[in-house]
This record gives C-alpha cells, sequence and structure tokens, in this order.
C-alpha cells in the first residue's frame, strides 16, 4: 500500500488581482503565508517543492523555475523538486506531484507553490500568453479562445437540457456573495441575479459576471506522510482519493457531447472509488467555474445531481449553505479570480481549512469530505478527495 | 511498500540536430519510435503521459502541452498527465514523476516523452531562450550564462586538483568516438584530444568540441508495473533507485566549493542507498557531459573514483570501454546534442538497450545495472538507478 497523505498547511497571498511587485514577489509572500499557517514547520524540513505556474516563460521571462522558486520560497530541497504546467489545472496536478512522490516514499514532507503574474504592462501580450493555452495553430488562429469554448459547451448545455441564463446567472451571484465573505478574493462585493444578468456581453450567452478574470496571485501547501503529520498539526487533512483524465486536445477531436463531460464523470469515479466514498457524502466542494457554466456541468458530472438537473441544483440552493454539498466557499475562480497555476491550490487551502473548521463566517457546518475539481479546459480534468482523521 | 516500476520500452527520432519540421513533428515522430520498439504494448492502454519540454511556450507559442502533446503522441491517458519542465533535467524529472505515479498506484502504464525545438528562425531568439533558463535578473543580465558557469567550475577543479585541459579533451574525445557508433548522434564524427584542444575558444578552458549543442530531437519511454513489464516485454528494465537535489539557484547563493559538487554526491547516496548498491557495482552510466569538465566532477561526486582523481580517471580509462565503468557509450550531451527535455529520457533510453543487450556495437559486456546522472545547472542534480531483472 502507498502511504497516506496529509495536507498541513496553507496560505494565500493577502489580496488576488493586480499585484504590485514581480513574480518572485509573490512566490516569496505565498510560502511566508504558508509557514505563518503552521508554525511547527521548520522550512529547513523541507524535503520537496513543486512550482506550479502556466507562464514565466512570458511573465518574468523565466524558465528553470523549480529551483528558482525554491530560493524565493526560501526552501532547499534534498528528495524532490520539479515545474509543472497544466494550464488551468497546475495547482492540483502539482499537489498530485508532492502526493504521489510522498505515496511513494521519496520524500515526506512537500511544499507545493503555484503563483500567476497575469497583469503585464502590454495588454495585448496578456492575451497573446492566454493564448498559448488553447491549440495555437487551429483554435488560437481561429479565435477558439477559452470564453467561446466554454459558451458554446454552455450553449449544449442550454439547448440539450433547457438551462437558462437565469441558472447561469445564480451561479455567478452565489460565488460573489461567498466571496464577500474572503478577504484575499479579487471581486468581493455581491451581486444579484439580475445584475449579472445586465453586465456587458462576452460571449453568448456570458455575461462579465459570469466569467472569471486576469488574476495576479499566490497560494502554497505543504504536503506530509501520516506519521509526520500528526507530529506537526492537530488537524490533519487527509487526501483520501485523486484522478485525472483526458479526452483530447484541439476541440474538433474531443468525442464528448460538449453539454456532458463524460470524461470527468470517469476521473471523478476513479477518485470516489480510491476514496470509498459516494458524491453524496461530500459536504463541500471547490469547483472550476471559469465560467457559471461550467460550475453547472460539474454538478452533473461531479455526481451531485442527475444528468441535465444542475440548473435545477442551483435554483433550488442545493449548492448553496444549507444545500447538499456547499460549491465554492471562498467564492470561486468567479469571485477569488483565476491566477492559473495557483488557483488549483487555493482551492485546496479552502478545503483544508473547511475541514479543519477554520473558515469563519464561510464555515460549513460540520464538514468532514471535501472535494476539489480543477480543470484545464473542457476535456481534461483532475480531481481530488480530502477528509477529515475520523472518516478515515 | 511501493510497487516496483520498470521501462519497458524507448525510442528516439532518426536524427538530432536541425529537425525539418515543428515541436509537433517531434512528438509524433518519438512517440512512433517508442511503440515501434515494443510492439506488445498497444497505444490504447497508456495511461498516463509525462510531457517534458523546456520552452514550447517560446518556440512554439504553446503552454498546456501535456494533453497538446498527448494527442500527437495517439494517447488519451485516464489517469494522469503532466508537463514538467526543470530545464536540462526535464527528462528525468518526468522519468520521476511517472515512477512515483507508478508506485503509488495512480497508473499502471505510462508514457514519457521529451521533445524539444531549439533551433529557431531568429538565431538571438535562441541564445534568449536559453538565458530563461539561468536568473535572469541577477545572471542573465550579466552574462553568467551556462558555459561560463561551467567553466568556473572547471577553473576551480583545474586549480584545486591540478585538472588540466588535456583531461577535459579527453572526455570529449571519448564521447565523440562512443557517438561515432549512434545513428541519432548530432556529432558523429571522432575526433582527437589535439582537435579537441585546437577548435574554437567558448570559455576558458571550455573550447567548442568541449561543449554541448543547440540540438532538436525527441525522446519516449514507456513504464510500467512489474506484473504488466512482465506481460509486455521478456526483459524489463527496473528502477532501483533514485533521488534530486538542488543546492540552490542563484550562484551566488551556491554554498557549495564549484570544484566538488556536494549536492550530487547526496542525491546520488540517497539513490545508492534506496537501490542497495555501491558506485562499484554500476557497469554502465549516462552522465550529463553538457561541458566536458562535468563529466570529470561527477566521476568523482557519483563516486566512481576519489575526489580530485577525476581526470586521471578518464586519463587512464577508467571510463571507457574495458575501464571500471563505461561512461556515456551513447555519446552523451557532447556528442548526441542537447534538446533539453529529451535529453535525460534518450539517456534513460541507452540505460534500457545495455542492460537488455540491445546497443550493437556500443554494447557494454554484460551490463547488469547501469545509472543515469542529469543536471540543471552546477546546483540541481537527478538521479536514477536502474537494473535487470536479475539484480532485483
Amino acid at each position: 500500500m502507498p502511504r497516506r497523505v496529509a495536507l498541513i498547511a496553507g496560505g494565500t497571498t493577502h489580496k488576488w488581482g493586480v499585484y504590485p511587485g514581480t513574480l518572485r514577489d509573490i512566490v516569496s509572500e505565498a510560502a511566508k503565508a504558508c509557514f505563518d499557517s503552521n508554525p511547527r514547520v521548520n522550512s529547513r524540513d523541507i524535503q520537496g517543492f513543486i512550482f506550479c505556474s502556466v507562464f514565466p516563460e512570458r511573465s518574468a521571462y523565466q524558465s528553470h523555475t523549480a529551483p528558482w522558486a525554491a530560493e524565493s520560497a526560501g526552501v532547499a530541497p534534498d528528495r524532490i523538486f520539479c515545474r509543472v504546467e497544466n494550464m488551468c489545472g497546475s495547482g492540483t496536478v502539482g499537489i498530485r506531484t508532492a502526493y504521489t512522490a510522498i505515496a511513494a516514499g521519496l520524500a515526506d514532507l512537500v511544499m507545493v507553490l503555484g503563483a500567476e503574474k497575469m497583469f503585464i504592462p502590454n495588454r495585448q501580450e496578456i492575451v497573446l500568453n492566454m493564448l498559448t493555452g488553447v491549440d495555437r495553430e487551429w483554435e488560437g488562429s481561429t479565435g477558439l479562445t477559452a470564453p467561446v469554448q466554454f459558451a458554446l459547451a454552455a450553449q449544449a448545455h442550454m439547448n440539450k437540457y433547457g438551462t437558462t441564463e437565469e441558472h447561469l446567472a445564480m451561479v455567478s451571484s452565489k460565488n460573489h456573495r461567498n466571496a464577500s465573505r474572503n478577504p484575499y478574493a479579487q471581486f468581493p462585493k455581491p451581486c444579484t441575479v439580475e445584475e449579472v444578468l445586465a453586465s456587458k456581453p462576452v460571449a453568448t450567452p456570458f455575461k462579465i459576471f459570469d466569467c472569471s478574470s486576469i488574476t495576479d496571485g499566490g497560494a502554497a501547501v505543504i504536503l506530509a506522510t501520516e506519521e509526520l503529520a500528526k507530529d506537526l498539526t492537530d488537524n490533519p487533512v487527509y487526501i483520501l482519493g485523486t484522478c485525472q483524465a483526458a479526452s483530447g486536445f484541439n476541440h474538433a477531436n474531443i468525442p464528448d457531447d460538449w453539454a456532458d463531460w463524460v470524461i470527468l464523470s470517469q476521473a471523478a469515479q476513479t477518485a470516489y472509488n480510491m476514496a470509498g466514498i459516494k458524491p453524496q457524502d461530500v459536504d463541500v466542494a471547490e469547483v472550476h467555474d471559469c465560467f457559471s457554466a461550467s460550475e453547472i456541468i460539474e454538478y452533473e458530472a461531479l455526481g451531485f445531481c442527475p444528468q441535465g438537473e444542475g440548473g435545477n441544483f442551483v435554483a433550488t440552493g442545493g449548492s448553496d449553505y444549507g444545500g447538499q454539498v456547499v460549491v465554492n466557499p471562498r467564492g470561486g475562480l468567479i469571485g477569488c479570480g483565476h491566477p492559473l497555476g495557483a488557483t488549483g491550490v487555493a482551492q485546496a487551502i479552502e478545503i483544508f481549512r473547511q475541514l479543519r473548521n477554520e473558515a469563519g463566517e464561510r464555515q460549513v457546518a460540520n464538514a468532514k469530505i471535501g472535494l476539489n475539481h480543477n480543470l484545464s479546459g473542457i476535456a481534461e480534468h483532475h480531481v481530488v478527495i480530502y477528509g477529515r482523521q475520523e472518516v478515515l
């Protein structure tokens, strides 16, 4: 059996949005916030360091960023270090990489740090950087950017299941409301369904409030073996199950009906099986709402509600406080912003805090099992399921 | 106990150097060569895909390259996929990432593919791309490029131990001679010690023949669980031990005496302990000769000879056929070229072939244990030790 692995610390940069410094500064601040969250961890004991960042080559003119960022984080790992890049899902891929290293016995204590500096002086260059994430030759060049891809999925879902623009706006309104209780959120101002519907059009059916944003930000967590975790914290949060899957890259090759993310259902099922739980056991979930419609499709693919019922699920409060599963209590990508490599790590920190009963006014009552879903386009999904000690 | 992991297939693009196609073409050709090497593997069974590439963002204007490359490789993984980037050591980091995923039980059959397109039309841009690998703000801007860093290490070693320019030239001459028996080598023409010494100066004490090159190339391997490996090949090559370590990034912060790579000694010792072997048990080694002096310092840090005796080791044939350990039989980076993300994977393929007695006229007699060392600058090292079934 692989060794059990737990989260034991986590912290983010203080306020996401336009960061008044370099990528290096973001790395340092995120690492400090993480160490500050658990004074029992000594930075000299960190044996591994995984850096999650999508385009430091373009935003900081720097590749070879694992040791570069480790140095800025104040750690000197002697077992494993690696930079991972899976576009919007890089943070969760980093956590999985640390998980496997610890589970396989190569290291005992590993920091995962995600950071992105997306705001750069040249506005045109920001768009070009985002375009590196889609198929450059076939999609970027023809305008099939991320908002358009997800808008097409939204239209497919509306057409197939009768999902409405109001349903989408309900997701946005819920996540903005949750973000209003999150100190680091980029967009902490609540907004009504009517305000979402009246906001500026982006790509039909999305209005600007249906979309996540360009964001600077950083987040870091520390993972440990079960034995070390028990030494270093009174409330470890364990990884119970995880999976990743992709059904293609170029959207012309993706076999799925875009209204049903079959590949996510498969990945989630593998993760549920590994964790030995069912979707109904999940108390709190951080899911990838890069656009409002994504969250609705994810309710279904993750098994929180039947196929086609995602719109009704949000409309009846199934994903809100008091509902079946509280989804995106930190405010999601729509409320917090989406600094690519940092997002998955920050999602994990929210689950960590919720399962430790440390989420303050965002706390989900009696949360024991949390699920994190992070994606990299409609055809590439990453799932990690976490649990408190008592559910092992 | 983590699960045992083995190499079961491997192949490279046909001839390294200037590749007459795109990065995508390199990926496709490397994957095909890998599948061609083992007809028992069905590409539909591949559950994981690790892509190793340093700057596709700059050479192909493409990030999010794990699913992008998986598609070009003809695989659709449903357990793990990830792009790793650790500059010159990316290939070995990719193999370690696949190793941990399999050892920890997340996947059973994983392809690791390294590819780099370094030759681009704008010559100045090639240099700028390489500069992203050093500390941009403090080193790149002041001229502390890779050749200069390693030249300073060479000078330190010459000053401390009496190593000579002739010793360095002997490494280059040996590796060019080995490359002459390797069909994919970029520089397959043998050269004498005198020819190396008379070649064009680069950074004292390095002449052009002491240096590896800008290279386009690709390489892919498949790793499997022990059980699957026994099904899919008659000669699996097992991973016995592995470690990674870094002692810093900015060279001003690296505590080591540059003549002795203490951090490599530590990483190697951890890997030897994990494998349960001693340096003297290694029959064949692929080590990172980005510059001739590196190989000499590595003989010592890897324990093949005593500290300070590296020059004498090559001079007395210790690293050549018939010596204590055959080092760089495929011709090393000096003979084969150095397409960053592909190098570590190609090194592993050479060990794979040597331990299966499939290296043709390069075959090291009766090779049972092989070591692969890949680095990412003088302060960041990656070691993997491989063995035949009979040494388990």
